[in-house]
């Protein structure tokens, strides 16, 4: 089974179309793509060879062309829609050397194209699989180039997700969800912290009769004790204690479509202060979900957020969503949409958004969210886990 | 429970003392670090924020300073030895932002210390978290600034382990024998691929009684069908069939130190040429196992093997081997050292390396791999897993 067996070829043309189209308006001729999100859009590839370095070449007028370590070729070449004759496998020598560099080739792939005349290369400056030490030899052996960061060209094409990709986030909803209240019921007084993690990594991946879960794009996270003062912290070999508040975040993942969601349990009878918070934040998503809908901006839901909380006394400055897809490590976000005050991002049908509303601060915290997609007139959610503190024993 | 509960400050102290040496040696007024290994060596931070750029800055004379987002801050004064006025939290508006960015606050801190002078600043050129965004905004921002890279000049501090890291580097050799005997056991005709995989995630995070295990570098590895032609490819919603071969690649990790291992099984009655190819790399392990001791380099090594392989009319040109240790996602290694020809890293006591020496082919493929340290006479392997072929029914 490979994307490829479930996307049309015609949908990769298509979204290729939409990148060339914006690469055109920028003024780019070329596109160098080393964001693994991107290239698996584009290409259908799913490998975890984005460690060393590789690169898709998007031309105006060309087919796309993909530079990779040459043991991965066959992997390449059983994955996408794109032709062998565009796959170009670089040599073992290139890897983790100080004495060459992969990119040697990617800069003699274009100036083959280009010599002799200046160009325009858009290049993704923000990608973590776009090194420093690769972006220097372009510039060295490209002198006719100008090199353009083209933010984030093709992260944005993905923002709307088309209905074959829809389903394969509601799969990953539906993972997630399971995977949600397994670990939840897994999270008992006196249970390793890690055991908990394991039955949620083990739910995800396990999925259903006909259907697996993906490895996700960060690890889970499970919180407690002065722990919960804090969002990215590992797991512990410590047991669950009682009266003891456990912060969790997971991920459901279906073939690199991921959704995430964040839950609050505690262990023990719940302070009033937690329950009092717990009803401020579901009253919030209540009202945020019911205000979603397209022509809507991302400012609009973070100032409504906001504002919210003000009236209830809460001040939060950290942005409190980001757009859903297609992810790798590190991030779980698609780096375009976010929640949050200034962004003017109108959303669509087809988006697919976290919406996260969580509440660090010095004495209390809790993580109630939602991930969900727009729909034509509304939103949809895309998990069906209970929406409220849980309290277990 | 931290690193630091593990690791004394006088540890961290002398990792600092070698990397100021070696910087000095450089000519290095400072160092940018953004590798999360390189961080977590040098100050004891295991958070998964990498994701929004953060630095660590080595000064020759000045303790160092961590710049990461704000809400990290709190997870990172709980888990490192530097003291709380090294730590500097940036604001939330330039997390993913296209009109700021954290490294205009690093900028700012060096210039408060290097106005008005020129100086040499070592950066990490192959930092998967160095973007060529923040890089060109410090080129900008610090224009008497030298900028060279400082190659791997932390990982290669990593090379040799101190006592207290070996004993992780067990434990994680530990967890991984458990990990890959039980996901073995799982794989069976007629079982879908997955469950096998959940077997690894789970067994590796459950551990044992007095401790689990942390989140791999990478995927786990599940190639079966066709796919055992290529190493990086995931694994799929199919069962496993009979007279299916199975290549592994698994990992155990016990707070970011990682042991990697490979086995290939074979679902019903090996085929003869399968069974030629175990007792070649069984032998040829045993070769360089036995050879292995300080003072060898790892160009002998690998020499030693490939003339091995020759000999058997087998002809391998991708490297057999690389440095085991602290890791991060998207990679299983250090980055240093690597098992080929022309590497002349010698090895010593204390260096932990992956000898991989997987065959892949046209029409047949092996991987039996031993994660190992260099011993004062030998080395030590960190896995007990049989070093065979293993056939299941």
């Amino acid at each position: 089974m490979h994307i490829t067996d479930i996307i049309e070829t015609t949908e990769f043309q298509h979204r290729l179309d939409k990148v060339r189209r914006r690469m055109d308006a920028e003024g780019f001729e070329l596109l160098i793509i080393t964001d693994p999100c991107n290239i698996y859009y584009l290409t259908g590839y799913d490998g975890w060879s984005f460690y060393t370095p590789q690169a898709l070449i998007v031309f105006l007028n060309e087919a796309p062309l993909l530079i990779a370590r040459k043991m991965d070729i066959p992997g390449i070449a059983m994955s996408t829609w794109l032709g062998a004759d565009r796959l170009i496998g670089y040599d073992e020598t290139l890897v983790q050397s100080p004495d060459g560099h992969p990119f040697d080739v990617v800069a003699d792939e274009i100036i083959k194209r280009f010599q002799g005349r200046a160009f325009t290369a858009g290049i993704e400056s923000e990608s973590y699989y776009f090194s420093v030490r690769a972006f220097r030899l372009l510039c060295e052996k490209l002198t006719a180039a100008r090199f353009i960061d083209s933010g984030f060209l093709v992260n944005w094409v993905r923002f709307i997700k088309s209905p074959a990709e829809l389903d394969l986030m509601r799969q990953a909803g539906a993972l997630l969800t399971k995977n949600m209240m397994m670990t939840i019921e897994a999270i008992r007084s006196g249970v390793p912290e890690r055991h908990a993690v394991s039955a949620a990594y083990a739910s995800n991946i396990d999925g259903f009769d006909d259907y697996g879960g993906s490895y996700s794009s960060s690890p889970a996270f499970l919180l407690s004790g002065e722990r919960i003062k804090t969002p990215h912290l590992p797991w512990t070999d410590a047991k669950v204690g009682k009266d003891t508040q456990i912060n969790l975040e997971l991920m459901g993942n279906r073939l690199r479509y991921q959704c995430t969601m964040g839950r609050t349990v505690y262990v023990g009878e719940p302070p009033a202060k937690l329950r009092e918070l717990e009803k401020i934040v579901c009253d919030a998503i209540d009202e945020v979900v019911s205000a979603l809908q397209p022509g809507v901006t991302c400012h609009d839901v973070a100032d409504g957020f906001y504002k919210f909380l003000n009236r209830h006394g809460i001040e939060k400055d950290s942005r409190c969503g980001y757009s859903l897809g297609i992810v790798y490590p590190p991030t779980g976000g698609e780096l375009t949409a976010s929640f949050r005050r200034g962004d003017k991002t109108v959303l669509q049908e087809g988006a697919a958004m976290h919406f996260l509303p969580a509440i660090w601060s010095d004495d209390v915290s809790i993580i109630i969210s939602e991930p969900l997609v727009i729909t034509e007139q509304g939103c949809e959610l895309l998990c069906t886990v209970p929406r409220q503190l849980f309290v277990n024993d």
